[in-house]
């Protein structure tokens, strides 16, 4: 059966990235290798929009990347606010709450977007607050948070604070500049919009974040001070590396603006489209990395991701309390206009057989 | 120009595995992903002779499962001792200490293997030891530990100390019984005996060390509890599996047995043939996994890594003091008798370059 995958990550890759997995591997402290690493390094700051600054790259998940740039720059037990309104915002809480930091919780409901208000009022009755964890876009509610008017109203309320962004799923899917939004941290994975497979961190930490060397955390392979400068304490996934050298040039060639507004409207016509059939947008201010649809009532969206997976076709379900009503098809992978009209006939056909049953 | 790699691991892999990796990308949560995930775990737990236990999979190094297996049985402050006779003897030193351990050492001459009995003597004279944390295969001098001897040592002088074993490099080269020699961790990595691109790292954990949860260091993306029975708290690294699933059934068709055997009788041949060059053994007690050897008086050590680099040829060199004088070539990948002589006749022609210039 022919195997199709429209989940928010991992995602579709292009072939030219599949077949860069499958070149002999390189020895990580090789000339060859070093320049490769090198090159990667200079198209990630493109793609986090931070010029001459560093993003370290570390292996494994994009939960890697958020527990080191938590552990790098939090001082311990220091209390840290986080904005909640989804499983990734939940992911922060985990995070805190395993290295035992007393936690403020701005409690988003989901599928609505925080609200800047909110979290100044919240930071002005805890001024102490050493981290503000933010998420990008919230890829359980489809929900693409305002980063640059939440870092805003932190930096205001308390000054002193660093302020955290999970870029797991919105990088290169939607706008993100660091350095003019003031942020202090941000991380992504490899198997989302940066369209290589699962396996590869990446956290940029602003000079502010460098410098909180007070009462870190324990920490060995996640200790980022000792990746700086391209230094490689431990083997790196060099055959991953590969890939996402040559996922980065593909990017870099369409420009990052173009890729985020190809994403951008494909999701959106996608919505549109599946708004047409009877599904109904979930997320108050939609991130284009997926289209967080609740189904038609009457139907299952646990049903439905059953229907389409039978037939090969892979897309996210809803996730804990909205499993049964939210479906998250996304198109941040190896796609363009012609997989949104696929996606939609798939949607539609579903409709009409699960309506059958 | 053709590359080679002959280095004590990222080694060359067999052409199946790099084929496997350029496969489409599976989504970790579908059946099929599920139905490879729990073969390679079963798989795992035949390469490591664990029958009826549990290998578990983090995306990272070796060093990101030295670090798990430390952190996830080890209690905060506890004393700890290291058998450190070279650069990854140091990184269980560096790992204890960056968790602020109290570390006694038994400091061991590089080249040498560690002496059971002054084992036992220092751990009589640190009776409160929790671990004892040992390298099987010391990767920078080719020494491969007797760890069942230690292991006895150990328990016999410190019977409640959990005793855990780097096999970085040994798995599948060198023989290693975790449960008649009561080892309580093994942990490894996918890029040397298991023929895979570095980016995994493996620790099996015996009951005991299961048990030891008093006072364990906070962590988030390493606790392995979290990880037992299967379970996937973040995204694993999907096509990293796949190649290892290929590279797994690859070795286990050979046989784990006929795997070591082959690997102890290349390596032997090529020490013996480096020998008759002019070179000399530098272990006094060979892992199976490298061919450390001592250049001839007069020759650089580093010019002939060089040397053979610059013609496409990589081997591992020396590391700290011995890189003057120490080469460290490896038949650890996709190796066999004819690799032995494309080695041995390398080692020549540099040897004859290098005396001419």
């Amino acid at each position: 059966m022919k195997q199709r995958l429209y989940a928010p990550g991992p995602v579709e890759l292009p072939p030219e990235v599949l077949a860069a997995l499958a070149r002999p591997v390189l020895h990580h402290r090789t000339p060859e290798y070093l320049e490769l690493q090198q090159r990667v390094g200079e198209r990630l700051t493109d793609v986090f929009m931070v010029p001459g600054h560093e993003v370290l790259t570390l292996s494994g998940s994009g939960s890697t990347a958020m527990e080191a740039a938590f552990i790098n720059c939090v001082p311990v037990g220091a209390e840290v606010l986080v904005i909640n309104g989804g499983k990734f915002g939940e992911r922060w809480l985990r995070i805190a709450e395993a290295y035992r930091h007393p936690v403020v919780e701005l409690a988003v409901e989901w599928g609505q977007a925080a609200d800047p208000a909110e979290l100044t009022a919240l930071l002005r009755k805890h001024p102490a607050t050493a981290a503000v964890l933010a998420t990008h876009s919230e890829t359980s509610t489809g929900v693409l948070h305002d980063i640059e008017a939440l870092s805003r109203a932190a930096r205001e309320a308390a000054p002193d604070s660093l302020f955290i962004v999970d870029a797991v799923t919105s990088l290169a899917a939607a706008e993100l500049t660091p350095l003019a939004w003031d942020l202090d941290a941000v991380v992504s994975g490899s198997q989302k919009g940066l369209l290589t497979p699962p396996g590869l961190g990446f956290v940029w930490l602003s000079p502010r974040a460098w410098a909180s060397s007070r009462d870190l955390h324990p920490r060995f392979t996640l200790d980022l001070r000792k990746r700086q400068g391209g230094r490689q304490p431990t083997t790196p996934a060099t055959s991953l590396m590969v890939a996402l050298d040559v996922a980065l040039e593909l990017l870099l060639a369409e420009g990052l603006e173009q890729v985020i507004s190809r994403r951008t409207r494909l999701n959106e016509q996608l919505l549109q489209g599946a708004e047409e059939l009877g599904y109904r947008r979930f997320a108050e201010r939609v991130s284009p990395a997926v289209a967080a649809l609740t189904v038609p009532a009457g139907v299952s969206a646990r049903a439905l991701v059953k229907h389409l997976a039978q037939r090969g076709l892979v897309i996210g379900g809803g996730q804990d309390q909205l499993a049964d009503t939210v479906i998250r098809p996304s198109l941040l992978g190896h796609a363009d206009d012609y997989d949104v009209g696929l996606l939609l006939a798939a949607l539609h056909e579903a409709l009409k057989a699960l309506a059958q049953s």
